[in-house]
């Protein structure tokens, strides 16, 4: 068997896996937002039935799994892997969220990168021929974040005009080797970039340089230009590392200033839901795609998306040790055709 | 192209990759152990030239790998997909060790299962078809363990009898598509199992259900018996784990009392060391696969190990919060022939 290696990063997928469901869940401040038509389940008060932060978020996995695999008409064990991970210490949303369920499991972390490497893992895994049935989950809460990373929601604490907002939210896709698409065609694997930034309160500007890699490397691996896809969409960059995404980029001779957008501003109203720069966390990225773009895409609203979720691989502990915050970024390529 | 999925859980590669380099940094006590000669650096004062106890962690994945590279003669730069995972929050050990390398990088969490998820996951892309070379890594270090998961060691905590000692290590693994073996043949990936174990200190008893059913998994799976191996060697079960291990797969029908051995028991002088139980940590099983078993296995002492990491899934947070520990084990069969 030849490689299906494009270039140096991207492979592509010899007979492309069939995204057969689509689910997910979300906190009242996302229910609120642009896209709230877009979600399957709002929580009213965001604990999702459950006593601490923590425990809903491993809920809100469970529940956006059972909704995708409903939609597919697949049970948990009729699944040949799961890929999943979250932003917690020691990515406990995930681990709780399968435990006892029957399904050969793998745990991931790729911050809020990890649907796109959920979605790359789980669609290789069936087109290298070791099962039917896949599925990539990731989450993030609001809640559970911010006492991690930053302050307890009791102090009350000013956020910088940088900041984005931690979304509450769970995505799941769950993949078959062959049905009706969208397809999953291409994967392109990002690399590690690490720029220098240090302010862990401007996310964005720490992962855009891996945003503009992976795209770079798309492109180049692909032979495709910008304009190949209706939609690039870019994980949870924000507002100002959107901007600095589709400078960088145009220096590099590449125009994605048209087709171009991201997660993070699609997700919330920039202007009237006080989320500074906008949304982030594994959440934000799973549940646009899992909504708002699959949706968009069966309803014939696009053909060829760019999925590229980016990921800021630093913790509160690395920052106090004065370390820079190293970004990641991966590209998946969805389409309606083959 | 058929499915390459025996039974339940278990994948059976049909080009089974080459294992082509391994190496492996440890800190001074594993350095005096009984496996000290199979150790390619052993760090005078687990500092390995850095400031803090972060940063010599991620320092010990890069050497690990570069060892386990140079072997292979093979540079980072030539791997397809580096798969990477650590106990620490946000796994930064794996981040800032990858950080700027060019290398398509997968972050994982599998606590002290990640070699066995990492290899895998490095075995199976390449079967797949998505590249030529792949590699594996994974480390824990006692010092930035035991400040995240217990005490700071400035209090000098007493440990309990059934504690385990988290390994200062780092194994690597470089897997190629063809090459003279050992050959990855056969992984079963595990699923989580939580049989209600709430004592963090543990960890033996919590993580023994799930070998047992990936090792049961893996013998119905593959129609091989226990008597197959020459060696099973589970994760870091400990003493304890190990005990319980042999005892409920006996009870199960599988005899495993006579070829069964523990990563956790073999690093340490459990007599001389004061371990308790034994080693663990996601670089106990990494630092001895890289060591004591793949030399072996070269020098002809073995033909088939049964190689099954075993990890603990819990946090500290879900600790306090009352939750019980979930466990998982991935079984990856390695042999001489193909």
């Amino acid at each position: 068997m030849g490689t299906k290696k494009l270039g140096t990063q991207t492979v592509a997928l010899a007979h492309p896996p069939s995204i057969m469901g689509h689910g997910n869940v979300v906190g009242k401040k996302e229910g609120e937002g642009p896209l709230k038509e877009t979600f399957d389940y709002i929580d009213k008060d965001d604990t999702f039935g459950q006593s601490s932060w923590e425990k809903a978020e491993a809920q809100m996995q469970k529940q956006a799994l059972t909704c995708a695999l409903d939609k597919a008409g697949q049970t948990v064990s009729g699944l040949d892997f799961l890929f999943a991970g979250d932003l917690l210490n020691q990515c406990i949303s995930s681990s709780y969220a399968a435990r006892g369920q029957e399904v050969s499991f793998f745990g991931l972390y790729g911050a809020c990168s990890t649907m796109g490497e959920g979605l790359a893992l789980a669609a290789m895994t069936l087109d290298g021929g070791f099962g039917r049935w896949t599925a990539a989950v990731a989450s993030s809460h609001f809640c559970s974040a911010e006492r991690q990373y930053r302050n307890p929601l009791e102090y009350g604490s000013q956020r910088t005009p940088t900041a984005q907002w931690t979304v509450t939210g769970s995505g799941a896709v769950v993949l078959g080797k062959d049905g009706p698409g969208p397809y999953i065609t291409h994967c392109t694997i990002g690399r590690i970039v690490d720029k220098g930034i240090t302010d862990a309160n401007n996310m964005g500007a720490a992962m855009t340089p891996a945003a503009v890699e992976t795209l770079k490397t798309h492109f180049q691996d692909t032979g495709r230009s910008p304009g190949y896809y209706d939609l690039i969409v870019t994980g949870d960059l924000g507002v100002l590392g959107s901007e600095l995404l589709v400078e960088l980029l145009g220096q590099e001779g590449y125009d994605i200033g048209g087709n171009h957008t991201d997660c993070g501003k699609l997700i919330f109203d920039l202007e009237g839901q006080d989320v500074h720069c906008g949304g982030s966390g594994c959440g934000c990225s799973a549940s646009v795609l899992t909504g708002y773009l699959l949706d968009g895409m069966k309803q014939g609203r696009w053909n060829n998306i760019l999925f590229c979720p980016t990921g800021a691989l630093h913790s509160p502990t690395a920052t106090m040790q004065g370390e820079s915050i190293p970004g990641i970024c991966h590209a998946v390529a969805i389409s309606r055709e083959r």
